[in-house]
């Protein structure tokens, strides 16, 4: 065992680092080798474990650990985390240590061909987070440090400091390939989705494949939105055809995605996989219990208290939020109109800086409410003791994006229907979208790869000192990877895509060229991503994911919401109402009836188109069969032995 | 083997006939023996089998047998057609032969226990249906009735007249039972619908089930719609609480009957059962191929192909006939004013004669429209050509119901939206009610009654005059059954139940009175569908069901229209517009603002509220689980076995 170890004896050629576990510099050594042992019984259970490597007893940080696996425990723990791959016959079936032979490409000892780095790294982050406290009754060092059965021993530690952080290893080779495929040649072609899944897992994947998508969507608009812009179309009869066309191609494009995304999960294997199987999230806390389902131990929390604490708290401090929203908007239009009074009235130097000083104002508080707003929302969210991850994201993305529509298009909302000021709502759209995308891109990747470089110079020249001239590559890289910044999961990726998409479909029928401005910022999107996920950040760790979740959701509400601004936005413009100059019933009625038709439209073509293609209905119906066929078979096999042990 | 036994020399003790076969009385002899041995040889494949009894060869048709079966041969059919049973540990697991031991309630050789009458009826039904052509060119005695690879026999007969019909025999004690506790004792009580579910099937029981929670849940409406009558409550401000009440109410109580249907169709074993593991219905036609999901031969029809048949000539066959319909209701209202101003000019009794007229022509060209259309529907549904008995009665649903809709309510909407007369809306909508549901029970129950009474009578003296005074019952209870009429099914009494929730949540805010009609309507009609199951009709083959079906969706869609119709009702109604005096746009405004809210909170609430209920969630998740984990150590098993080969 090779507890302690550093890293001039050991054996490095013959272990393949994953995961990296660094805990504060003053731990505790009983804390350090009770927590190891731990993670190292757990993982013999699976058979012998070349254990781990104790990086460096030198500065900045010596409690850095890097966890490794053998290949039998990364099997064993591919069964158990309920990872789905390639069949002999060309299905995906669930994986299973006793027949990985009968498993496409499996090879004997090689991990590769049957498990991804990822998938590696993932289910090290599962027996991590699964590590429960049994008897102990605090962490051995720190008497402080209650722990209780069932408690998730690795998010403890981490609560409380002693654990800082644990983090996948980039794997240089592999990203250097990755990022070449990826962003490095700049022909135009499709991102390799199949190697982002490889390296960084479904989940990322998946944003990339819809970030893609959406942005090919968009081309068709784009297109039929330049002549608008170009030959300034103010024929309210064209926008009519365009609002028609952005409904349909919203609506069309959504269902669509549903069934390329189930294409993509059936192919990398997540298509398949339960909920119910998945296990409790590491911060999920309860009583010990039994799982219903699987029969297994585990926390266990009534979802009645839930429910109360989701519909008696969290409820109401959304609602109180939005209602403080739209109050300070109002303060805002009150603050501009007072400006414009003021300069009006006195029109000097004074007063016309006087004009910027809402917006500034107004754009700050946004700011500020928004980071306090998720601060809070995640902290209710966590509070609300979820069971499995999914379902705490799907909360916590529901609770941000209400906040962020409000708080983005309640202003555009309100001079379009109450100012009813389509020159101001144009300027205002225009504005909006051009600065926050640069904005975004700045701070999203820019920002933070400056940041990183300055940090990389400093690790850089602080190893040269340490070492000299021998530059060790792995301890150098773990350092250098122990301080970059964390990725925080593709939730503000989505929900910038969201607003966009917004902006579009909401608006675009008063501003065609919101389209290809969309167009133009995803293609840089996907290039910054790319590299800010290759080299700006942490390596995160794989997600499992079937689909965009709770943002296929959103993405559908905001179509609803589309079509109904659009009619409204087509109703009010005053070339409709010079066609009905007598009285404005009949337009409103008009109006309102191609609303209805067009939603009930929507419903049917919703409805019509279905979200899974045919041959992947097939494969998942002859799996569901196949595996109640052997349900039945394993019975009648059980009954078999009985009858001769009789 | 007993084919062509006579009643008198068959050993009937031992044998329980199950399934009634009449053939054509010019049947060929050679016909016959075919038809009897390939029936019988399918039934031997499990096991031997009692046969079947040829019944008399007396007058009137020498040629009706019946079918029975040992045990063994219907536990396997239970196993081939998928039934789940209350497994030991109290979930519901797919039924095995080679398991039946491990069921709850198998007792050796009783099968009562574990196959209810009308399931062991059900299997038998399966047999016959799925009793294909093999390699016989055509029916032996007749070169004309050609036959091919994967036809099924059953089917052809009937189509070309060989095989008259067959149906499931009723069982007299049973039904003396059921009889009693369903409608004989004149107490309130809720119905016994597991025992209508044991004697009829899952697909009638929750027909019964689903009009039963109706009824209840009208009664909250009909209570507060009887003062608002009582007291000629004119005033909209309670209209609108009314209207709202009305709209909550028909969300809630559809989701919750998703609820109560799912645990219906759990504790009776039908909610695991998948379609793709339904056999293809008997109609299904196509070349012989592979099933692909359960690898087993059978026909095979592009999908493809029956979309275009949809698409190309079924929906605008539909579109066509709505717009037919909808211009006799023009004609209707033309000829309505017609007489209404010859009359004006001269009243007398001859034109006040006249007055009725049109009402007439228009309800006797409504009933015969209905009637082709409905024949028309069936023959287009047959001819697409569905998979699946429910994919088919889907499409049928769908198509007839839309145009009932149209034919129902689209004088009540013209009248409410076009003439904007709300006291000819109230009176016709009374009218409407009353009548259709008076006609309606008489149709219904009554009328089939009465000449069911007339055959029965019929049928007794004439067994009477053949066989003096030893009357066998037996013989006597299938050549009444045989005169019989067939049930066709839940078709009418839903699409009867469809039209009263539109009259209901539709216009109940014109009308507060209809949830009271409907209330007592549904109570009677309660007792005349049971009469009518049990002693009107022929019984019927059990049809295994997990919910409403497509009638849900009708429902659903009917409470969205309604959302929308009680809204502009409400925005129509003169005290409504006696607020908004100077405009009426502004009236409208803020109806079409409350529709979109009432709307968003609809959709929010059938959201929120799971479909099946948590315990019944957790038990499919453990069935799904454990299948899951039996395909597993089955693929191990294999691998073990193979090992020792090696």
């Amino acid at each position: 065992m090779q507890l302690g170890l550093s890293v001039s004896d050991s054996d490095v050629s013959s272990f393949t680092p994953l995961v990296v576990l660094e805990l504060a510099d003053d731990t505790k050594a009983e804390a350090i080798t009770w927590l190891l042992n731990r993670i190292r019984d757990k993982q013999q259970n699976g058979g012998e474990t070349p254990g781990m490597l104790h990086l460096g007893k030198e500065k900045p940080n010596p409690n850095v650990f890097l966890v490794g696996s053998t290949l039998q425990r990364l099997l064993n723990g591919a069964e158990d985390v309920g990872l789905f791959k390639e069949f002999q016959d060309g299905t995906m079936r669930g994986f299973t240590y006793a027949n990985r032979e009968s498993f496409k490409d499996f090879n004997g000892e090689i991990c590769d061909f049957i498990l991804s780095d990822a998938e590696c790294q993932y289910i090290i982050k599962h027996e991590l987070d699964t590590l429960r406290a049994k008897n102990e009754e605090h962490v051995p060092g720190y008497p402080k440090l209650k722990l209780y059965p069932g408690k998730s021993v690795v998010r403890r530690l981490q609560s409380k400091g002693v654990l800082i952080q644990y983090f996948p290893l980039h794997n240089k080779e592999d990203l250097k390939r990755l990022s070449f495929s990826w962003y490095k040649k700049f022909k135009l072609s499709f991102q390799p989705l199949d190697d982002i899944r490889h390296y960084f897992g479904e989940g990322l994947a998946l944003y990339f494949g819809f970030l893609e998508y959406f942005t090919f969507a968009l081309v068709p608009m784009a297109l039929i939105g330049i002549p608008y812009y170009l030959f300034d179309w103010e024929d309210y009869d064209k926008y009519v055809l365009f609002a028609v066309f952005n409904l349909v191609w919203s609506t069309v494009f959504l269902e669509v995605w549903k069934r390329c995304s189930a294409t993509l999960a059936y192919g990398w294997g997540t298509l398949s996989r339960k909920k119910a199987f998945e296990e409790p999230r590491a911060g999920f806390h309860g009583a010990l219990g039994f799982n219903p389902v699987t029969g297994r131990e585990e926390p266990v929390y009534p979802s009645s208290k839930r429910q109360l604490r989701i519909y008696l708290v969290s409820v109401p401090f959304v609602l109180l939020c939005l209602y403080l929203s739209f109050y300070v908007m109002m303060v805002y239009f009150d603050m501009e109109f007072w400006a414009i009074n003021i300069y009006n009235e006195n029109p000097d130097i004074a007063t016309s800086i006087l004009l910027f000083v809402p917006s500034i104002i107004y754009a700050v508080v946004i700011e500020i409410m928004n980071l306090l707003y998720r601060f809070a929302a995640e902290f209710l969210t966590d509070w609300e003791n979820h069971r499995l991850e999914s379902s705490f994201q799907n909360h916590l993305v529901l609770k941000v994006l209400v906040f962020n529509f409000v708080n983005c298009f309640a202003s555009l909302f309100y001079i379009a229907f109450v100012m009813q000021d389509m020159v101001l709502l144009r300027q205002s759209l225009a504005t909006l979208l051009i600065t926050s995308q640069i904005l975004n891109q700045v701070m999203e990747a820019f920002l933070p790869y400056w940041l990183q470089r300055r940090r990389n110079k400093k690790v850089h020249k602080r190893m040269r000192r340490l070492m000299g001239d021998k530059e060790l590559p792995l301890l150098g890289q773990v350092q250098l990877e122990t301080e970059m910044n964390t990725y925080l999961g593709t939730f503000d990726d989505y929900l910038e895509q969201f607003l966009l998409f917004g902006y579009v479909s909401l608006f675009s029928c008063v501003y065609p060229l919101a389209a290809v401005l969309v167009v133009l910022n995803n293609i840089t999107e996907v290039y910054s991503d790319a590299f800010k996920m290759c080299h700006v950040f942490k390596r995160p760790f794989s997600e499992p994911a079937t689909n965009i979740g709770v943002w296929q959701l959103a993405f559908e509400t905001m179509s609803i919401i589309a079509v109904v601004t659009n009619c409204a936005l087509i109703g009010l413009s005053p070339q409709m109402k010079a066609y009905f100059p007598e009285s404005d019933t009949q337009l409103i009625l008009i109006v309102v009836t191609i609303e209805h038709v067009l939603l009930a439209f929507k419903f049917i073509l919703a409805f019509v188109i279905p979200d899974v293609p045919k041959h992947i209905q097939v494969n998942l119906a002859k799996l569901e069969f196949d595996s109640l066929e052997a349900l039945k078979k394993r019975v009648s096999t059980h009954l078999c032995r009985w009858c001769q042990w009789q």
